[in-house]
């Protein structure tokens, strides 16, 4: 390997079409993780955010992301995701629960808003009863669980693979 | 879905094998990233981490994993690098660089070490040189680049679902 070369920050990968993959967030207890979701979904190729709250988007952590991805600020997750199932997204939140599937074997359908937990709280009871599929990451050792960035980074990673173009 | 109920923190997969995958850091420019890998590798495992220069672990930030993952301080990467070699681990380094190939098809060894980029140099030449593999991940909008934590999360997620049992 005696001509590599670092080729760091290289052009992305094409898309095909557009993301279909939305990004849904409750009320985050830290904008440090929510800041974070934002940059990685950027380098994702997502193009639209719904945050709950207050968000306050560090453009440190976010990077270009504060640009490139649309935050729709809501004050409560529900009434968005009634909206978009009706337009066709599947509803899929991330989170440890009795009916959980396993992210290994879960096939994302392309149009999908992945639900966000919060980082003490999780997903709510109500939004959880609406979601249409409830994915989890296996976990091996403690602290029993994901920091929510992280949780996020890895099922956003899962859809690209199974949707390298888009 | 009406019987289904949050198990945040639920006991974790059991391994049938203890993992062979290590984690190796150059010094970190923050050590909320090395901290944050730390957490993540914990919930993957993993039980050793190499970390060079002068680390320091935040405990509210790597949690349980300060206690669970071994932390091997050196003053720089290669020659713990060629040991473990000697010891038939793979040496894998997490680069975008001319060569590198994309995870998605990437088949790990179960015998690997991890070797992860600084934040902003990357992984130096003299490291990358001596690499067995070079994987990068795709990345499809700006800024063409995961935070390294992000990075090291994404890979530890995809040597999981490689060996989802050890």
């Amino acid at each position: 390997m005696a001509e590599l070369s670092q080729e760091r920050h290289k052009p992305p990968r094409n898309l095909e079409r557009d993301r279909e993959l939305i990004i849904a967030c409750p009320p985050m207890r830290s904008n440090v993780n929510l800041s974070r979701i934002v940059r990685t979904a950027s380098c994702c190729g997502v193009r639209r955010l719904v945050a709950c709250g207050n968000p306050k988007i560090d453009p440190k952590i976010a990077r270009d992301g504060i640009e490139t991805v649309e935050i729709e600020v809501r004050r409560s997750l529900l009434p968005v995701l009634r909206q978009l199932r009706k337009e066709n997204f599947q509803i899929v939140g991330l989170e440890q629960t009795s009916e959980s599937v396993n992210m290994h074997s879960f096939r994302f359908e392309r149009r999908t808003v992945l639900v966000v937990g919060h980082e003490r709280l999780g997903i709510s009871d109500e939004v959880l009863q609406g979601l249409d599929h409830i994915v989890e990451i296996p976990v091996f050792g403690l602290p029993y669980s994901y920091n929510a960035g992280t949780a996020a980074a890895m099922a956003m990673y899962e859809y690209c693979r199974q949707f390298p173009t888009g």
